[in-house]
């Protein structure tokens, strides 16, 4: 998503981020099926047909990629170079899990939850179905769903057409796409994607802990107009309303500051109200731009007492690095 | 657009390329106007109702970026790195140019049509409104259209809303987005878009050709699943059915070639009907699939008798590199 697409509450369909592990599946939604097994007492198999007559819930939620950041990072980890653009809200339109799960009827010792998807290829040197899973409570939140939709429209099949899982709060690995099947687990999942990807690891020694909700992160519109190759702002001397969006997977954000200078001092914005609990929040900052060279940098700090450093926290994979975004722009 | 979106004729929303050079601009359509002026009799102002009233054409367009294959040259050219991705077929919505051109009456010596943009930033250290010319006879071809809609849908913020040309056959450069105004000159324009860039030199000392129609390019559906970090494939021995699409803006495409050593030697593939003139064609080929390591290659040649080269034609800013595309494949 270019940073200008802030401006939407909504992101318009096409510029949502996009982390594609393997290839966008061939699937075939007429023919398509769901099947609910594993520890279960009834086994389920459902068509796209059975989801929609389901209770239906329509919800904004904000959702980055783990790997959001990662090319800002020195040495850059090889894999995705994203610089901030990872990042998108979509109005996603879906059935509860957790009815779906009370139909299949979890036996005793059930404890996570694995989705699988169709998207198919070799990571690690594994060939694997792409596949994460949840602890049973994290499944079974009033707010995680089967979504079909998303902004009005039938899932694109980018975006992972019939069925994806939405678990708002988390990073975007766990919302898996072309979703096939669930299953109920009485013991860890140990896939590729949940076991060896997606740790916060210092080096190929550290076992690492996994990677899971959304660091808090606020990212601002640049202002002005952009140089081509450098992407330095340029904006003329005025009164220049700075705005951006700010989330966090671990609270509500509670404040945003902003500063001119790079991080070395820090002033307030104006923080609006987010369209929903799991999207991000709007906010401003007025500024009076004198001519002159700045550095404009946001931070988020949320409920739970978590906010962004100005410096990257540097790990293996490239995970979650919420450093403050940093804005060259040249007031003239 | 991630090659395994070639299987779809039409490219679903979102999956079309983009290439932004400044920042997607902040329109608001029910205030946004068309100004229509220089060498004309009758200047006219025009919203985007008065367009949407006038005669409407729907067609399908295979467009690609001028950079397409850039990040394949050696040394690579600074400047968007696209692999071969950067293309895509939309079935555009909008009403032809000439009527309008015709209604506002042309000057006598007029020669060149002028395109200008709302989007703005600095390239080459100019201040600009990206814009473009194009010959008056190319302009006044009945197949130029200024477009208000895609795939159905009204046009997407990113791909040129409220209204952009359309210039079937012409790199992406051509089809300015979110346009403001045309006008008509007497003169070449010499503005940087057109006399500075988009320009094939071998050298910062050439004077250089301008880049104008699509060479002929074909590309595959990488076949098999891939490796998440090499991105090679890997097919299970059996009889595979290749398939692709295949376009040129100088003419229709006559015939794709299909090699599996690298471009040594050539077999040729199945061409079928393209959707529209201006549009891809698509093409198969069977493949029985022995285990062994292969390196894929389909090339296309149109009916002007251009072809693709094996090897990359190097250029200073990296356009229209059609050198044939290489996929890996590892039959197991």
């Amino acid at each position: 998503m270019p940073l200008e697409a802030l401006r939407h509450e909504i992101t318009p369909l096409g510029l949502h981020y996009l982390l594609i592990h393997f290839d966008v599946p061939d699937v075939d939604s007429a023919t398509w099926r769901l099947s609910v097994g594993g520890l279960v007492r009834r086994p389920l198999t459902l068509s796209l047909e059975d989801l929609r007559t389901r209770p239906t819930v329509t919800m904004p939620v904000t959702m980055e990629c783990a790997g959001n950041g990662r090319a800002l990072l020195s040495p850059r980890p090889v894999s995705q170079p994203w610089l901030l653009e990872a990042v998108g809200t979509a109005e996603w339109t879906g059935t509860p899990l957790r009815p779906i799960l009370e139909e299949a009827g979890l036996n005793q010792g059930a404890t996570e939850i694995l989705f699988t998807g169709i998207d198919r290829g070799i990571d690690g040197g594994i060939e694997q179905d792409y596949e994460r899973s949840l602890a049973l409570d994290e499944a079974m939140r009033d707010d995680v769903i089967l979504a079909y939709g998303m902004n009005g429209q039938p899932l694109l099949p980018q975006h992972g057409a019939p069925l994806r899982v939405i678990v708002p709060g988390w990073y975007g690995m766990t919302h898996v796409k072309w979703l096939r099947s669930i299953t109920v687990l009485d013991r860890p999942f140990l896939g590729y994607q949940q076991a060896e990807a997606y740790r916060w690891r210092t080096d190929e020694e550290d076992e690492g802990k996994p990677v899971t909700r959304m660091l808090p992160r606020s990212l601002l519109v640049p202002p002005g107009i952009p140089d081509f190759f450098t992407r330095v702002r340029y904006v003329v001397a005025s009164t220049c309303l700075l705005e951006g969006r700010a989330w966090s997977g671990w609270g509500p954000v509670e404040r945003v500051e902003l500063s001119l200078d790079g991080g070395d001092s820090w002033r307030d914005a104006r923080v609006g109200d987010p369209p929903a609990l799991h999207a991000w929040v709007p906010w401003t900052f007025e500024w009076t731009a004198q001519p002159g060279e700045y550095e404009v940098c946001s931070r988020a700090t949320d409920a739970s007492g978590r906010t962004q450093s100005v410096d990257a926290p540097w790990n293996l994979k490239g995970y979650s690095n919420n450093a403050v975004q940093r804005v060259k722009v040249i007031v003239r």
